[in-house]
């Protein structure tokens, strides 16, 4: 069936082809830097995409809550850091995961790394550390709580002091190559004067970056030992407007039905909402956007000038212009290139390829 | 268990008798005033809370999609509209649907008005006026569509054309009861003008209108044959900002754990993002709100006087203050009442009572 056909309601449609490209150009990158890829899965959570990787040489992975951890170990993965701070309330389950897989943990205060000493396996620990950012971590200048914290870790045998993790999450506020790379290159250097004042302790520790940012515009990561980006996969508008790469790069759409046209403001009304696309937006300088107008073409899609510029909860409405108006059918479909496609894919969960194909988890 | 132990993950916690208060007043209401009140069932999409209802005497239902229509007839509900505009694409789904239950349908162009003769079974069909709003249906002023439109309708004899629709979603942006009731006036006032216009032709339509600023602010509800309010069940801090009601109402608070104190910068890190939350967001004059603060309390919750003010996909970062940072541990439970409850609880799906009762739907 043509996938025009199969599509009745909002689906996500992946390219397949663009996807797996990007995860083939990030494995040989890290490959050709002698890192380690460890992607974040929190992007596509889907096991099917997951395997992509793994046909890539990718065997460790980052997730972004135990429930995801529970997830991807079911699908057979070994080696799992839950980028996120440890959430003391799931300690059964973490512990139950400790036994199972090679287990990596973010810690960032003394409270959390005594908790974990009643971890029943062992587990990594990556001292967590906010470069900038300011959403979570021990300050890159507080060598006396990243001390303090190693020493509470190093007196449990079975933790073992793995490295400093960040998420320099300040490059998505940046714009373009060179920007990016500034933001990266203090970034290196923040941690870079952590992993030696730790030193002095005896502590040789390794040096985990993740953003998507960051991995896709900085081409030498020497000093580094682990990226883990994970936007990447399907890339989506904020990452087009900091440069991170181009409109074509994104391999995510929402298909849509049109089901109101209103000609005299030129607008479409399409049933995909704040429900399927997530609320977020982008702020552009003509106006809010949420989301990218395309239309599916004998390659793929096409994309178009006009955007999402409100949304509801089912509905989300289009500014076109006379001829997309003039063009487009009630009943016909839309695309839409969502502004933030790890939101958009947590909301659909299942993907339709462009081969017609489902891939429901 | 006592509720505190029973919150292991961002949960998003239910004060059932505020919700079933809520529904008993507006139900009374609806009574005073002689009109139909069919709720809006996209707010909590729950089969229990749906039952709440039931018990007040309701009997017809609005959801906003053919899934949500299929999911409460497979509840018994024998009487529902679907209060979005027709998707051709899902005309089997519909077709099936209106075969098993009494099915109303909006349509607002000529071609779905034609599209629906193909239906297998009757529908009732309402137009779907724009009173101002400009999402989307007929331009109030718009007769000669209206006309045209409705006329396409009677020409299928199972077809009953039933009356004039609208969402006064422009309600959102006034501010207390006396600017609500200026748009709910003229609102009014612009439906029955199309009213007696079409009243010309021979058709005797009801009007349904159905935002939840009206229906909580505006107690006269003569000329109007019924409501379909929905958030009202939970209201939310988007409802307290234009003054539908007080924060005290609000029926949800999403739990989530602490996950990590900043005590310098006076912020606290919650597990629960935009994934929990959605990222809708409230503008208010010191700043932007992802959600208000509360804790548990011996009876429900106690409001805090903190905000939500970053949002991203799992991490909720809190700006407290010094007493707030110092009394607040990691793996404590800190609440969220939600900017908008509707798009929260899509994402949640599940609800846990204050008896620590779970709903799965």
């Amino acid at each position: 069936m043509h996938l025009e056909h199969q599509i009745i309601k909002p689906t996500l449609l992946l390219d397949a082809a663009k996807a797996q490209q990007h995860i083939a150009r990030m494995a040989q990158k890290a490959r050709r830097n002698g890192v380690r890829l460890r992607p974040h899965f929190k992007t596509h959570q889907s096991a099917t995409i997951g395997a992509w990787f793994r046909q890539e040489g990718v065997e460790a992975i980052t997730v972004s809550s135990v429930d995801m951890a529970r997830y991807f170990s079911d699908q057979g993965w070994q080696d799992i850091t839950i980028a996120f701070p440890v959430n003391l309330r799931q300690m059964a389950e973490i512990g139950a995961l400790a036994q199972q897989v090679t287990l990596g943990l973010l810690v960032e205060s003394v409270e959390t790394a005594v908790a974990l000493h009643q971890l029943p396996a062992p587990a990594n620990i990556w001292l967590k550390i906010d470069v900038g950012y300011r959403r979570t971590g021990i300050d890159w200048q507080d060598e006396g709580l990243a001390t303090a914290v190693a020493q509470v870790i190093c007196t449990a045998p079975h933790l073992r002091l793995r490295g400093l993790l960040t998420h320099a999450g300040h490059t998505y506020a940046a714009r373009g190559q060179t920007a990016v790379t500034a933001i990266y290159t203090q970034m290196l250097a923040r941690l870079q004067a952590m992993q030696k004042a730790l030193a002095q302790h005896g502590w040789r520790l390794e040096i985990s970056i993740g953003d998507t940012p960051s991995a896709s515009l900085v081409d030498d990561f020497r000093g580094v030992d682990e990226i883990r980006p994970g936007n990447f996969v399907f890339y989506d508008l904020m990452q087009t407007q900091i440069g991170a790469c181009s409109l074509e790069d994104i391999a995510v759409a929402l298909a849509c039905p049109v089901v109101a046209r209103h000609p005299a403001r030129q607008q479409l009304v399409l049933y995909g909402g704040a429900v399927h696309l997530s609320k977020e937006a982008l702020h552009e300088a003509d106006g809010v956007s949420y989301g990218r107008i395309a239309r599916l073409a004998a390659a793929g899609w096409e994309i178009l000038p006009h955007r999402v510029v409100s949304l509801s909860q089912e509905h989300g409405i289009v500014q076109g212009d006379e001829t997309l108006v003039a063009e487009t059918a009630v009943g016909d479909l839309l695309l839409v290139l969502p502004v933030h496609s790890c939101l958009t894919a947590d909301l659909m969960r299942h993907y339709l390829t462009l081969d017609g194909v489902w891939l429901q988890n």
